[in-house]
């Protein structure tokens, strides 16, 4: 599978018709590309065709910007959505995050060792907790502390952090405010925020709360992009533990660290990987 | 663990306190009792004490009755409720089934290779299609069907059954009826149902379909006693698959009917080994 | 995902080279084929090409006589190992079994309910006990009594049953028996068995007993094709449970045995609808 | 569960006899103590018993030294072996690392939030990759080089610091070197290592490599107390994840660096929380 740091990556999705999958490997086939991975959907339901194919640009003829501009016009008679990664680029992630800090360590940590394919221009926190950690792996922090009064005025800070710093992805690490429709609509499918519970199970403040309450045997967390509605957007990954009558609450949120770990880590290796396509509020991811 | 075909086993629940422990022991040990397995659980926050006890009762001086009486008299000044399971007794289980035979089939096959230890006196269905299963298995079936109209009168019909058969647990392997709350009353923690998705998310009908409209990564299924709140009892296990953007709903309703069989084939061995415990709408499973 | 009744699929392999996905849905396309499903894969370190292509075949110009004629002469030259299911065949499975029933009353069941797109012209077994279950499904049963003197001439019996009865498929559901090279090699990628450990943990004879001695936190089963080397044939499917020190022999056995029938079924169905593709003792399975 | 700070715990074994949970919950009944946790096994096979009890301690009347001695003398009739932890007291790890850091990142994050109840004294490393995290986290370094010519001084010299430090548990977080026999002497059952593969698979070295040869659908990850015979000490815990045809050697070591971090931590809690026994070359762990 890799992590493709030196391949291409077109991601496509439009009406579903005949012969696309032959129309896209042909045109990238013309061109000089070895195609490594392919793979394609259909939704029949709503008759939607989406399709990944990564591949070896050695030898590849297009330059990045001769093959958005060529494919741009192949693209428009199928109505055509999609994305490319040229090798060479790293998009650019911020990470948001509070005072639990085991999603962000983990997250720098992978960074570090090489699993996420990534530019991280900042960390930005509502808390200092963070402050040695970023120092740690020598990452800008930012302190911006937000409360009822200031809420606006910190998010068009954040806002402007982000566009100075052109940022392509969000990542809410345990980031305990929740972010106004406005700043959400900035950034269409590029925020990704992690729930402790197993959506669309207790959504909502105080999940584990909630799991013990009810008695369930079995927990889980949730990766997300984030839509102006609160975790009802289209889910990402998943991941799940047995609980049972021995575990308190505390046994039950040291469990579900891991698991947030887990699910929130797989999904920005998906994103920055472009192995993801959101479509009527939920995903298709090609792993 | 074993199936406890030669061991007596005592299930407690009291208000905790110190010494419990060593009074049940004792009690028990003053009496000849082999203890093969003792599994014991305090729920801190409502102060309440639960003990699992299973002995050889080889060399045991008391006979059921004998003990019955004991044991009442021990009991009574801890404010213990109690079960007790006397080697040579066996359950009686009645089956309630529509036309999914998945979790039927599932049940009588593993009641005859010996791994439900139980007696199973009828099935009951408002449908014809368990009648040659049923057969198969020379257990006795009764057709009974249901609608809007007659639904009183089955549910009369069907408790006299119960009766007749002096039924101790209630098994719904996949009946489609909503039982009244006046049958339910009948059997308070002595029917166990199948829920086919991960509750608390989706209660209600057409869990399959709410789940792919969610777009969740992963599906459950849910097994739990009945009470008189639809799909709100004690849950007493869940189990989990995946499913991807590939997974139409014909496959999930496959990957999920495998779940449905194995969290009910469970919650059904594990009540008929005395080992839940039902307590604030929650259980404690000593497995 | 759905099962394939009414699709045709292409499984093909082949030594790696630029432009095979484009010139094999190319040459659909061109004959009027919807493509549902394409699933690629290459195997970088052998330089090996791998595909699945399922597509609706309405209004698909070529009979099946005319796509095998067509698609020989396209393949050739890349030097293609192909196989080819056109709808409306349904591929032909005999069932070898001991006296566990398990996965065999397991396999009935799903057959009967339609998630298994076969015929299951014969039953073949060394006991009787299997008997009534083939009965009940209405399918011919075949009592093979096999010890050491007459298993020459018991394995000429079963192959010639194979023989008269087309089978394409055959499936030991726990069939107690090994069989011989000579056997093995007249159906070569044909063989499904299960084995009940985690291979490559624990292969040879009574493999719970060994995980038990070993002191293992997991067990698992493994289905996978059979050749002359006992339990080393490509992996199909694997599953696992948790078991802990208080599962003695009966519990692993048990909790086993549902692991052996999912992963033998599994297997079974991922084979009737053409997603596997063996290669250098393992396998891809296009699922 | 709780991580057991202000509590006493008592880990017991001995030939099975009647009588033994009765005995040692009376013992501790009669001094105060407040039974919060009894769980009890037997092994029916060996005739042995194994019991934890944890308590809290604030009636309890007994200091250490006068439980030390009167358990003593009340265990010595039973033969019974027996490990105690008193409140306030906490164990002293060491952790032997090499140039792999993420079980080291884990295991450190976690002990920082609190996860992991002990002192770490020192942080030994044959290679100087692990020194910045440990500064990090303001633990005292030590580099070791360790090669063939020294490897015999080198271990004296450990030695001599877990013996200076009076380190309780050792634990090796991918540490690359193999200890001597002589080494693994001096702390029997105070060793942990983690080894990524599901033993008793592909024990030995580049289990990774291994197991995508021989093509498992699953991977693991297992981790044991340390024996003279490499690989083959009792094991504490196993977890997996699903592997596919897709995953090359890096996908593999990626998906399995998650496993080594979760089983190598939860059997330093569970041994720090004193729930793991040790017997027959197995583990009961009382979790």
């Amino acid at each position: 599978m890799g992590n493709g740091t030196k391949t291409a990556v077109l991601l496509v999705d439009c009406p579903d018709r005949k012969g696309l999958v032959a129309a896209l490997s042909t045109f990238l086939y013309s061109h000089g590309a070895d195609i490594m991975h392919a793979d394609e959907h259909r939704d029949a339901t709503l008759g939607w065709f989406f399709m990944r194919i990564e591949w070896g640009a050695a030898d590849f003829d297009l330059s990045e910007d001769d093959l958005r501009r060529d494919f741009s016009n192949f693209a428009e008679p199928f109505e055509m959505r999609w994305r490319l990664k040229y090798p060479g680029t790293r998009p650019r992630v911020a990470i948001l995050v509070s005072h639990y800090l085991h999603c962000l360590n983990d997250l720098l940590h992978r960074h570090e060792s090489g699993e996420l394919n990534c530019e991280i221009p900042l960390i930005v926190s509502n808390h200092q907790a963070a402050a040695p950690l970023a120092a740690f792996y020598r990452l800008p922090f930012h302190y911006l502390p937000v409360n009822q009064e200031n809420k606006k005025t910190a998010e068009e800070t954040q806002l402007k952090l982000m566009a100075d710093h052109h940022v392509d992805l969000i990542v809410l690490a345990r980031y305990m405010q929740i972010l106004s429709s406005d700043f959400v609509s900035q950034y269409p499918g590029g925020i990704i925020n992690v729930h402790h519970s197993f959506l669309p199970a207790i959504s909502g403040a105080k999940p584990y709360h909630a799991a013990l309450e009810r008695g369930v045997k079995i927990i889980g967390a949730t990766s997300h992009y984030v839509t102006a509605v609160l975790d009802a957007g289209p889910i990402i990954e998943q991941d799940i533990v047995r609980v049972t009558h021995r575990d308190e609450l505390e046994d039950v949120v040291r469990k579900g660290r891991d698991l947030e770990r887990v699910v929130l880590s797989r999904a920005v290796r998906w994103h920055l990987e472009h192995r993801i396509l959101q479509y009527a509020n939920k995903t298709v991811v090609f792993d």
